[in-house]
């Protein structure tokens, strides 16, 4: 009897997290057991354990090769977690960095992870950009709409293309003002 | 002399098996054969001789390993076809489920099949409602514009990983109203 | 100490060779070097080497696995290259050919050439289409805005695959009318 990997993505400020801790809570009260672990957390840990950092943030400094190891570390690490008990993996279809889209998991991490459906949580461009204006908890860098809707592209393109390595599902779950209960009860089918 | 192997695929309703039948008879005129196999029926045929299945309904509900071996050995099946005939794979770029989109051809098909081609047929996605709504034959679940846009986005996306993945090329034809015949050309001359 | 290989790809007419220039331009005035090698050019050199072809208009008529042989061993020759030099690959994402859209960089030519960066110029499809149709030097085939909106979004769907394959960045940089110098600013930062 396997467990499930569930990959849950969305642009910054589209409110993935929320979405995903609700539902949570909505299957715990059914008795179906979810255990979140945060890709990047993991990749950290084990670069912390490996004596090759001290903070989350000397991560990306590392070396390319080095980086590409830990994250496969971090696939195979969930895996075994997955052994025990259902897992959601809290990360990005694709990071925004200077140098462009970075696929949040590589074919050398999904090898590792065999994901069994990813979910992409999206909303309309206009809404992610207000909610991130009125989001006085965090500095986020100025994004357009077009550049929002940008992302949201490449995201589909990279969670289809980790569909087509791995066999999994990719699930669009749309995020709406006013209708969060709507994407809450949405992602519970899912994960059921 | 390698015969052809071309994947064609379109979401419901847009008419992909009209056009490729017309097509076909069309190349028949000019002394070309294919030979159409539809990927389901070829997995259901393999489950059925394996003894798993007696229904092509059960096929979806054996565990994901079986499945994934049955659709490995239909890859090879059509690959074996192929030494004696062009073939027509009929088959879906995704499949829209309640746990989201699932690639037609992941990658361990495809490693089987070798595609030369895919064609996707595409046409508006108010056509495509009209056509789903129009076609009493089928009980198909209702689907807005947007759920069918977002559809085609996906089957494109997928499309384009199985090119990557084995050096095909992606034929986009437009089945639009009224333009049946152009559609069948475009897919004539593809096949010649 | 590893080169830089940046692959620069873009639809016919978008000006990606003039931004590219310009960029390196920029570059070598800051003391950072690039060569800069054109994917098809290398492919022929190797077929000529090899005694397979004269023309470069013969590659295209090998037999595919030839091609793919050609391809593979292009790509192994560019990175060789990259441990002498910064290099930037001037090819095609995709390439639109009666059959569709051929990938530019399809996985075998991956595993050897190991991308850092791929980086799409993009412009507003009608843009595209002016500059195409006032390019009086080029004898091209017509097509509308949606065809080359068509030809844009596959460009995409590949890229990202490249990208997942291979954990290089996506980078999409818009070169629009009266903007060159912002275009070639940001691809002078992507290069750095």
């Amino acid at each position: 009897m396997k467990n499930k990997v569930v990959v849950i993505v969305g642009v910054p400020g589209v409110g993935s997290t929320t979405v995903t801790n609700k539902a949570i809570d909505e299957l715990k009260k059914e008795g179906i057991e979810y255990k979140i672990v945060n890709f990047g957390t993991v990749m950290f840990e084990i670069a912390k354990e490996e004596g090759l950092v001290e903070h989350r943030d000397q991560l990306r400094k590392l070396p390319p090769d080095i980086q590409k190891k830990i994250q496969k570390m971090a696939g195979k690490k969930i895996a075994e977690m997955a052994k025990e008990a259902n897992i959601v993996v809290d990360t990005h279809s694709t990071i925004k960095t200077p140098k462009g889209y970075l696929p949040g998991l590589p074919a050398w991490v999904l090898e590792e992870l065999h994901p069994d459906i990813i979910v992409l949580i999206e909303a309309e461009t206009d809404e992610i950009l207000m909610r991130r204006l009125s989001d006085e908890t965090r500095q986020r860098d100025f994004e357009s709409t077009v550049d929002i809707g940008e992302h949201i592209f490449m995201n589909r393109c990279a969670a289809m293309t980790y569909a087509v390595l791995t066999g999994a599902t990719v699930k669009i779950i749309k995020n709406r003002d006013f209708l969060l209960d709507k994407a809450v009860k949405e992602l519970v089918e899912v994960l059921k």
